[in-house]
């Protein structure tokens, strides 16, 4: 069992069946990002959540997962995304991200102004990229009659699901591990400069700097940092 | 708004735009299930669950509306149709129906039992058609990874969804009121006889039975009642 390492070289059992070659052009940055957060942003908020053209998706989180959800729903040709998040600088960068609103979910009226961007009924697809239970809340209270919740976050808890009132609503929830089947056309839209994955990386270091890496995104909320990269 | 009504004719507003002509041969038993009880299993087990052919599926609640999921999973061709119910009269009736499998779910080791009816990994499609916390979590615990759990029941209680326990497992969890959009097929299916809609009229009264008609159902137990017809 490997579940990550630190080092130039690393051997890694039965490479053959899991890893891709990263293609001509592509930079370290961009590669990076393709072994989870960009696969699983996409496959489950967006493949998951079912975004079609014209859908109103919100993202709830706007952490690196949230917004690999928020750049690649886009692929999918909704009409608005709308990010939501406790905090303006994220929002700021979800907004980079693709993100078409924004709404700060310390506001009171933060849910009236998330329906003020639909119809009134709701968002067609509502991800949840945090992981605990008021958040899952927040996306079954946005999602419209018919729309889906496709779950990103990792749980440790259990949550409260309103069945008595969702049951009518007809709504689909999904949630998993990223399968990261999507790789290779993720690695192609990359390498095409259609997905912006180095938007992701804030901070470059060499392996030298590795503890001053360190020290950067154990305080990422001072140095603005999002994904940091050790060469 | 009409909720129902009991009389020999009623006037009902724009019954045009809802209502379909019973084909000739339908007799009366059979175009009565078909206003709710059999397109409310379809649509929102059958069809919401995804079976597939192949699939292990697994009914939890034997009354009218699991069994219209049992008798129309086959449809989709699965592999087993496991119907859990408390009763086992009620299982016995599901066997008729079409399970091919029952398991009763006071056994302390009912989980196991539907284990073992797959490869130990547990049912591709778990259907709820009971409305109750206790039945809801049961479908979650025995559905596989990748598997979907298809809500019919009308809860009146919220659930607590273990969501730290199943986020990684990718299932998806459906739920809904029938839309009805597949009565027009399920007409031609039942005047062909390839479902035989007719078995849920246990019993049948005409207009001057109406009190004896309501007792039979009141205590349906006693008299192994599942749908009462009156004429």
């Amino acid at each position: 069992m490997i579940d990550g390492t630190q080092a130039e070289y690393v051997r890694v059992p039965f490479a053959e069946n899991s890893v891709y070659k990263v293609p001509e052009g592509m930079t370290d940055a961009e590669g990076i990002l393709l072994s989870d957060v960009l696969p699983t942003g996409f496959e489950m908020g967006v493949q998951y959540g079912r975004v079609a053209p014209g859908d109103v998706v919100a993202v709830i989180g706007s952490g690196p997962v949230g917004l690999s959800a928020v750049m690649t729903a886009r692929l999918y040709g909704p009409s608005k995304i709308i990010a939501i998040d406790l905090d303006n600088a994220r929002l700021a960068r979800a907004a980079d991200f693709g993100a078409t609103d924004t709404v700060n979910s310390a506001d009171p009226d933060w849910q009236d102004q998330v329906l003020a961007l639909t119809d009134g009924l709701g968002v067609d697809v509502a991800i949840e990229a945090v992981g605990v239970p008021e958040t899952f809340t927040m996306a079954t209270v946005i999602v419209r009659p018919g729309g889906n919740v496709a779950n990103i976050g990792v749980h440790g808890k259990s949550v409260d699901l309103a069945l008595n009132e969702l049951w009518i609503k007809n709504i689909d929830i999904s949630m998993g591990l990223v399968n990261t089947n999507t790789l290779g056309m993720l690695l192609k839209l990359v390498t095409e400069h259609k997905l912006p994955a180095e938007k992701f990386v804030t901070h470059e270091f060499s392996f030298e700097q590795i503890l001053e890496a360190y020290d950067v995104f154990g305080h990422a909320g001072e140095h603005d940092a999002l994904k940091v990269l050790i060469h």
